[in-house]
């Protein structure tokens, strides 16, 4: 007989804590309502992790980095700059629907991360932000998209992506595919028909 | 001599209650605090105003009736659904960069009003939202629009003008005028190129 291979205690722990951290917030959570969550006793889950700083830290980092890490591919593919910008949209919605409590997390309760740690999650997504920026800038220059600002561009889609969190359910009458889709006929190709 | 007429102490004191709720949130302001920024006794605003309750009601039913007759407005006008559209658009920024800490009060502390008013201000909101999107509906049927989604299409444009908030201040480089026209260009043509 095979055994299917269980997630690791401390992946579950990060799990069962954002699902919390979302529902009661960050200051809300205790480290034994996520014990009693994950069904362990506090003491042995101090095995795994060692406080609700680590937890707060590891959730928001391993968000920031995977956003950073596919902008730094979708910067090397050799797509258009439109299908560039699709993908990074498509990732935003997927992460959201498939991993929407840590998402939510790492957009809302990052500012309780302690100071220095503050100030390097901040950076990387200014970071993001700016590559994300640097992608419709360049975009413009090529001729491939309108004179926007950047900027604006930018914000214009982050917000909308960032709805998806309040909005998407699963078993609403859209799918996520169909989200997707539409949400990016929204931003690139615009509500007016061509 | 003639004297410049100053704004009635209601008024005055409704918009200095929008922007401390708005640096403090609502439960972190009292009586004590409006009164002291207006620069009045506590007793002698009483005669004004009975409660924060009413406060918080005169500043969400204003901003909220405020939306309501431009929907209703702009409904009737002999304009293109791209035009209708334009139109609400314009109306959210502004009142944003104009009204901003009332805006501000009327989309996050709403949550604080007693029970009664509080389902009256969300059916208000349904039905401006309900509005708009038909706006996009027809507009799709007429062929006028792409054939997205109408919610999608409504909270990726509520989304968009509510970051308008978190970014816009008078002084950074961009003008509410471009501010509007590139948000506009964004949702209506789209980034890429026609």
């Amino acid at each position: 007989m095979t055994k299917i291979a269980k997630p690791p205690k401390r992946q579950i722990i990060l799990e069962e804590a954002a699902k919390l951290f979302k529902d009661k917030g960050y200051g809300g959570t205790s480290m034994r309502d996520i014990a009693g969550q994950v069904g362990m006793e506090a003491a042995s889950m101090y095995n795994h992790i060692k406080s609700k700083d680590e937890i707060l830290d590891s959730i928001c980092f391993r968000i920031s980095d995977v956003y950073i890490a596919h902008l730094r591919e979708v910067e090397e593919l050799p797509l258009s700059f439109g299908e560039k910008v699709r993908v990074l949209i498509r990732l935003h919605i997927q992460l959201m629907v498939e991993d929407g409590p840590a998402v939510s997390v790492a957009n809302h309760d990052w500012k309780y991360l302690p100071n220095a740690r503050l100030t390097e999650f901040t950076t990387a997504r200014r970071q993001y932000e700016k590559g994300f920026a640097a992608l419709i800038a360049e975009g413009i220059a090529a001729g491939e998209f309108q004179a926007v600002n950047p900027t604006v561009a930018l914000f214009t889609i982050l917000s909308a992506v960032r709805w998806v969190e309040l909005w998407f359910q699963p078993g609403r009458s859209l799918s996520a595919q169909e989200l997707e889709d539409h949400i990016i006929t929204m931003l690139l190709k615009g509500l007016e028909q061509r």
